[in-house]
């Protein structure tokens, strides 16, 4: 951790990526940072001319590029892939949220929880009857994980996150702060007076290497199990309803909502703000536009955009003739009087 | 609790729900499923041709029919309500979550804080003054009950839910983990150089039956109450602004926004992220589809749906004349030629 | 805070508003209360004829009204300015949070960490390491102050709030209940094959005056600072992503989305669910109307509405066409008639 503080040399970054330095050896390296950076230690990245020329006008120190764009007065280091370098870059300087060895005396754990010796459990957290927290899984402040839920290795709760009930979480997945899994599904019966709740006891499951962004929501299924595939991420602020099947290494963007019951395939891509219908699937290699409402099931890979979303090439079609309606009713109008004129002759 | 862990046989399940058994007594029954479930000891059930086509379909174990829907194959119930008798074995395995009686020595309670006797306060749950928690209810883990909040008997308050201040809960109402109730309502005047902040010193209350979910807000009144009536039902990352009234057995889904001093009636129901303006009025008996945006009060019951909102016929036809909207196109096109080629003559 | 629970008389209201009393100076008066209040001893404001109306058909008690709005059975206050003198009652009936003086004996503070002694730290915060809390702050139970953390004077926040990480707050900066700041932006890398993280090292930082809404989200920049300006609100369940800049005093509604790497001028006002794509440039001084969505840069001040965003004007207009389009369709069908007729001549 100390690591992370101290400043590297341009040197040992060319010698960590395996790149090629143009430059002093010496030059301190304080951190990565973007391109426009002010900080003159900053090291920064550049993909393409664009980007190159917003490097050159900033203050930042130094340069990652690739071997056909090369920077006029910075020092650099000549890479392959400049963004994977940066990229390893950051790794390096990541630093994970401190945490105690072990269980923290504050925490009030359950005497029929099963935590593993090689986890980590921080400062006021609640581990219910019959959790079971894998080898080396770090959960912190203030997360509940209710009873029954069952952390396979190396997953990360972060603060506030709640587990309610028999939550089942994949390996190395990661829960941010505020995060609610487990919760009631959404499920009433109108009785003619009144909604009656229709009770909600199922699961919600996780495979691999699942990422679930802060103030998250996952209900529990009605029966059954709310299940998110290997590879899934969602970003901040989505709501999965009860009963929700999203297939692996879907993407899914902030404040996008899934109703219940709601299949979704493996490898689409949720822009933000979108949202589907109760009931409805939607196919492998799908990507929805932000925004984009899907009301019926989509069946073919590919964009879709627009509320209903249709095909992204008709939505925008459509989309920008509807800002030609004021030409098109003037046409129209045109057209009547001329037809009026030749009913006349 | 150790009851909702066992198996059951299906003998059992017809004598509970009162109806007739076909098939083997000692079927063993694990737990209720989804239709689809591969669970060979699960109980399904179907109200259409359609789902016992799909139960038939899967390993599901047994199934709760009507009369006129009979399965070929599985041991199956007759019942008169098939979904209604699924309800109630869902309410037969459905298991609180865990919680200590009376008060856990970790919770931080104001001595001139009220709690019933009967009422259970979870581990490190925080009462503040003058605080009312009434009879049977349960304060899980890492509440918060604010200074003058008052909760009727039966309350149930999840994990990480936040009640500011003078917050009112109807009896049996429900606040799911991560809601936050009576934070500051937006309100700012512009003195010309910055925002500055209006005051926010009013309530929230709810009525009997509400139930609210995870991480949704409910701002406070500038002054006055922000108030839902009796039975509303609120998704998960629902926002209601300040001042903000909902009628009673209203139902708002997920995502959805109110602004402030808007006035919902009776029976509303709010799509997904449907939003309203501010101080606009909604009558009783709306329905709002998902994404809806009300940008004028609404006087009519009825189905209303689009950016802004109307009614639902209107709207689905709007919507699909766009979609044709390069066929006029054309369309005006060939007219433009024929009328020239007529003048033409 | 008794003062808060006393009764006032309207005598003392005129002299605490510098107004002119036309009434019994002992009327009593509870609290400041809206225009169509029923309390008989509430005190509310009039600007209009429309709010003077409400007011007197209500049972609320007193007015505070400017020189030409007099009511006629009511005791009032006649001042310059009613808004702005119902704005100082409610500051005087604010009342703050309850909270310990110093640290709670439940805070679990890191030993590194430096809080000033001004400061008010509540039960079960948690404050990591080299975390700094400045004077007067005041940090409510259940917050998570993470490492490298700084908080100007007079920060707020409130229950449940999560810093991660090198989180800087300027002064007087409130964080309602259940923010997140500081979470890992959603950054990956499709390998073909799956997402890999794209580690998140940046910062979040917030200049003076900035009030962020509950359960509203924040993420950390990728490299570098995401950064919102002097003054800048934010309302409830707002995802603001990584390396998003947001300038001077703008304003921002509920479940309104930013996307990575935007900037937004200042003074810009964002409406309710608005959203805008990534690495979009939005100018000083644009309003977004409700729902909007940017998807490209706006360079002209002024009101903006639509999917995409388009000046208000033309959006409106569009939209209004929209629904004229089953007449357009009819005048089409009309002229194709009549031009076939005239053909056939």
């Amino acid at each position: 951790m100390a690591e992370s503080e101290k400043s590297w040399t341009l040197g040992r970054i060319a010698a960590e990526v395996g790149g090629e330095l143009h430059g002093p050896e010496d030059q301190p390296v304080s951190r990565p940072v973007p391109a426009d950076s002010s900080d003159p230690h900053g090291i920064s990245f550049a993909t393409s001319t664009k980007f190159l020329e917003r490097a050159e006008a900033s203050a930042v120190g130094s340069l990652l590029v690739s071997q056909d764009l090369v920077p006029s007065a910075k020092p650099y280091v000549v890479v392959e892939e400049p963004r994977a370098a940066f990229g390893q870059l950051l790794a390096l300087w990541k630093r994970p949220l401190p945490l105690n060895e072990g269980i923290h005396p504050t925490a009030v754990v359950h005497p029929e929880a099963s935590i593993d010796p090689s986890a980590k459990v921080g400062p006021y957290a609640v581990v219910e009857r019959n959790a079971k927290i894998g080898p080396g899984c770090r959960i912190y402040s203030f997360s509940y994980i209710g009873e029954d839920c069952e952390l396979a290795k190396g997953c990360v709760v972060y603060p506030q996150a709640v587990l309610y009930q028999g939550v089942r979480l994949g390996e190395r997945t990661i829960v941010h702060a505020g995060a609610v899994l487990g919760a009631d599904g959404f499920g009433f019966e109108w009785d003619g007076k009144r909604h009656v709740k229709v009770p909600q006891i199922g699961l919600v499951e996780t495979g691999a290497d699942v990422e679930i962004g802060a103030n998250t929501c996952i209900d529990r299924a009605t029966a059954g199990t709310t299940r998110l595939g290997e590879g899934v991420k969602l970003d901040n602020l989505v709501q999965i309803a009860h009963n929700v099947q999203v297939g692996d290494h879907t993407v899914i963007a902030g404040l996008a909502g899934v109703s219940g019951s709601v299949e979704i395939g493996s490898r689409v891509v949720m822009g933000g703000a979108a949202g589907i219908r109760d009931h409805v699937k939607v196919a492998d290699d799908v990507v929805l536009g932000g925004g984009a409402g899907v009301a019926a099931d989509i069946e073919v890979p590919g964009e879709y955009w627009g509320i209903p979303a249709r095909p992204m090439k008709e939505a925008m079609r459509a989309s920008l003739l509807v800002l030609k309606l004021p030409e098109l009713m003037t046409r129209i109008r045109e057209l009547e009087a001329k037809v009026k004129e030749l009913e006349e002759k």
